[in-house]
């Protein structure tokens, strides 16, 4: 008889690197760096709302814990431990190991130990926690934009929500650019190389899970403060060439979920150490729009300098389905 | 239209009091004290095993806590910070006014600061992730049982098995006790201040969810040592008085779960020690039995010196039903 407890030997079982205590006790235990405050995020997949029935299993173990280090990322913070919780409808070895490869493969990706969490007879549920580190004071926290301060973007924002079309609504896709979107989806990365190298230089930050314009609404809410986005500023060209149709593409890119990139303010004068940073990882970083007063809002302003209110479109869990 | 982020602002937005950011923003930020370690574990509870659909939610939000903080007291440490993630199939206002209030009434009993989570739509489960603090070295851990030592439980195992059987196959429960039993199923008291009151004291420690003889056995295998209960030291009378039947006291006080009570060895030079703790809670602790070599296995000595062996009997969660 297959107990809940070899279930977890079996499969969770790697060795720590920077941890006192994971797992075969009550808690485990952890050694924060002296100095630092502890970050902590928790997300929550769910069969048949973040993933289908049949996904790859490794792709959902890989992408359960990338949205959480991203969560990290975005604080600016270092990613060390997680825990996992899991209810699973029945043990399914093939799908178990499949699943451990993908969250183990993210885990290495990103330094994190898997310390704990809890397995439990259920409609499939992936609980992730996900804890990291900060210098005490050197988080980057969403109400720090100031007038004035450039924002941008990361990466390529708009690829998740045109492979999820392309998937569930069959929106033609490009072949040389459908692999790349469906890898947004399926095996987001988190942005923490660059997460960390923004303490300091993004004066807000958060990451992208829930559309562009939503969630750029949380930052705008919490420093109180509008923002003009330049359209021609928009990393559009990629999307526009994945699905040949620039009203989908801007749709994806400004309202698409997903996608894991980080959006941050950082004030005018530093947009040449935010250039060079971009460089230096290899990353695309683009100063998409400013920050301006809140009585301003939240416009698109063409290439003529015109501003076109927009509304808020995040992505919203219990709104009603599109 | 009610979205999720009016869903968290309405129910789980009291106060903290010892966080430096909780909610409405990427992560929570927290400062653990100088030279502790962090403790931290799951639990995750789902609808049809933990609890059934129409139970009192206020009871599941105590709960789906407790059990939590049992787990940070059974290293010896002190609960601190919460994570809550929700699964639902919909937004019913008076379930989460309940399961808020039950969840908060918790936190206050225990000093726990609620400090994230996520929420989703899905079939329903609750997701909890617990952090608590222990000084560096000081933690109560499953491996620490010596030959010699005395084996303790505290409280009353068993009346959460015979609430369960009560409630599932109409064990008849005196009227009397019924309503303590319920308690003990529905609102488990996590025995926080034992458990941090026990560092120092304990060799090796854990707490009953899975049944006393299931999780005694988790000690024996970290320590790798055996242990002999003494029959007539084992905290019946009150489960047979419930019962009246002395062999479903004896199964509910060895191989009910669901207690939360502490199960603790100690040294014997100890046992004033511990007797005095439990006198200045005013909480039974019962010397239920002693650590053996490895080679004796788990037996229970009955009133003549008579060693019997018992079997392991906890409950598994991907075991057969019973």
């Amino acid at each position: 008889m297959t107990s809940e407890f070899d279930l977890i030997r079996d499969y969770f079982s790697r060795t720590t690197r920077h941890t006192d205590l994971a797992g075969g006790d009550d808690a485990a235990l952890i050694r924060p760096t002296e100095g630092h405050q502890l970050v902590i995020a928790a997300d929550m997949l769910v069969e048949g709302r973040h993933f289908v029935a049949d996904a790859d299993p490794q792709s959902i173990g890989w992408k359960s814990l990338a949205v959480n280090v991203s969560d990290i990322a975005a604080m600016g913070a270092t990613p060390r431990w997680a825990l996992l919780s899991l209810a699973l409808p029945e043990i399914d070895p093939h799908w178990l190991r499949e699943f451990a490869h993908g969250f183990y493969e993210c885990a290495d990706a990103y330094g994190v130990d898997l310390v704990g969490g809890d397995t439990t007879r259920g409609p499939r549920n992936l609980s992730v926690t996900i804890c990291g580190e900060v210098p005490a004071g050197a988080a980057v926290r969403r109400d720090g934009a100031r007038v004035g301060d450039a924002l941008w973007v990361s990466g390529q924002p708009g690829r998740a929500a045109l492979a999820l079309w392309h998937l569930r609504d069959a929106l033609p896709l490009d072949t040389g650019h459908r692999e790349n979107c469906l890898l947004a989806l399926h095996r987001p990365q988190a942005r923490a190389a660059l997460g960390m190298r923004l303490r300091g230089l993004a004066s807000a930050m958060l990451d992208v899970s829930d559309g562009l314009l939503g969630d750029l609404g949380h930052i705008l809410d919490a420093s109180r403060v509008g923002a003009a986005l330049f359209a021609e500023a928009l990393p559009l060209r990629a999307l526009i060439d994945a699905c040949g149709d620039v009203a989908q593409a801007q749709r994806a890119c400004l309202s698409g979920g997903d996608d894991y990139e980080l959006l941050f303010s950082a004030p005018p004068e530093r947009c040449d150490a935010v250039r060079a940073l971009g460089d230096s990882l290899g990353l695309p970083l683009h100063r998409i729009g400013v920050i301006v007063p809140p009585g301003d809002g939240l416009t698109l302003r063409d290439d003529v300098g015109t501003a076109h209110p927009l509304a808020r479109d995040g992505f919203d869990h219990f709104a009603a389905e599109r």
